[in-house]
């Protein structure tokens, strides 16, 4: 079983049996895939800046004080990873505005519509969409040189965004079970437009033109691993993925 | 001549003077005012929160990709602030949100009405606004225990929030020269509600209601010089007071 809880450096997915073949003990990971250094930080950078101002806005619209209070360290813990992203782009020599402006459009048109209705969808959207991405760029990051690898997991795994995200959610399902529907439909629209934009973060990395077919083959488990582990978040919550 | 820039940790106000009186030697500070701890630190926590929420959407809504980098900072700085001063009452043994609740539905109010009605006055609210009540809160902090004054100092003394807004003010008016009139209205639309809560404090530290005449005399040079910092934020900008 491959699991991507607890946020190992590498995640290593078996590569897709053909037909008829025997299992193969070699395997395949993301790490192969190599990014491009300033579209991967500008592309992680813009993403955490965006889950900043939406856990801000979390904080802003949370019904309860206390909610506010449990919530605030969460969007300060998106916006300590944008800068430590943006001091990533800055060593490798690059401008942050530059090497984010190229994700701005999809990202702030993927962050509006990954928004939801209410609070409870702007919870559960911050919460998926940032466990799928967080995961799939950490993911990613296997493929940079081991210095950079090494303080892409620092920044990662500095803090929690998920935990308290988790408790809010479950507190809002359990003072309304009627939301548990609505919730998990919500889940469901998220993840399709969650993975395009993992999936354009392997197109900026001019690997899927180099070896379109081979990395196709490639990416596919790794995709249906991402898949995978939304289904775990979304079962954690009680809700139908 | 009294200066409230540099933020020194005793600001010394001269006492008003009777009309025909010698100019007396003596002087008085907000330190003699002794503020309830909890009190005052769950008002300052609540406003860092609210101001950190309104940098957050000054980030958000900023026209640039570049002064959202820019800005994204300041609001660190805010959040930061707020979770200072939460540490503060957990400290002193109090609840956060108890400590806070109490100055919610002013705060709450207060920030929704000095938010104004585009970017560039949402900029200036917050710089106006967090230099006067940051002043304030800090000056106040002379009357705590020396420990917990120290603190303060540290937590007010931490990261720069106005440097950014004036940069990006300054940018915002040069880049259209009608605007100054506009936030020169506004600027003094704002101070009045901005005094109005940091009255309240001194209200809730149970103080006015003690010495109300004898304080009365004390807090009005303390107001005065408010203003006066306010005005020199405004003259910075090239903005009429």
């Amino acid at each position: 079983m491959v699991t991507w809880f607890g946020r190992q450096k590498r995640i290593e997915i078996p590569r897709l049996k053909p037909r008829g073949e025997a299992l193969p003990t070699t395997r395949v990971d993301l790490g192969e895939l190599t990014p491009e250094l300033l579209p991967y930080f500008g592309q992680a950078a813009y993403f955490e800046l965006g889950l900043f101002q939406t856990l801000a806005q979390v904080v802003s619209t949370a019904p309860a004080l206390a909610s506010k209070e449990n919530l605030a360290p969460a969007a300060g813990v998106a916006l300590t990873r944008y800068e430590g992203l943006v001091a990533e782009i800055r060593r490798h020599g690059g401008d942050a505005t530059d090497a984010m402006a190229a994700f701005q459009p999809a990202l702030d048109e993927f962050s509006h519509a990954t928004r939801g209705s209410d609070w409870a969808e702007l919870l559960l959207g911050s919460y998926l969409t940032a466990g799928l991405l967080e995961d799939f760029f950490l993911s990613l990051s296997d493929g940079l040189p081991a210095d950079a690898r090494h303080r892409v997991a620092q920044i990662f795994g500095g803090g929690s965004i998920e935990a308290v995200l988790v408790a809010e959610l479950t507190a809002c399902l359990a003072a309304d079970p009627t939301l548990a529907s609505r919730l998990a439909m919500w889940g469901r629209r998220l993840v399709g437009d969650t993975l395009l934009i993992a999936r354009s973060a392997l197109h900026v990395s001019g690997d899927l033109a180099a070896h379109e077919a081979r990395v196709e083959l490639r990416i596919e488990p790794v995709f249906t691993e991402l898949i995978a582990a939304h289904t775990r978040r979304m079962d954690g919550l009680g809700l139908t993925a």
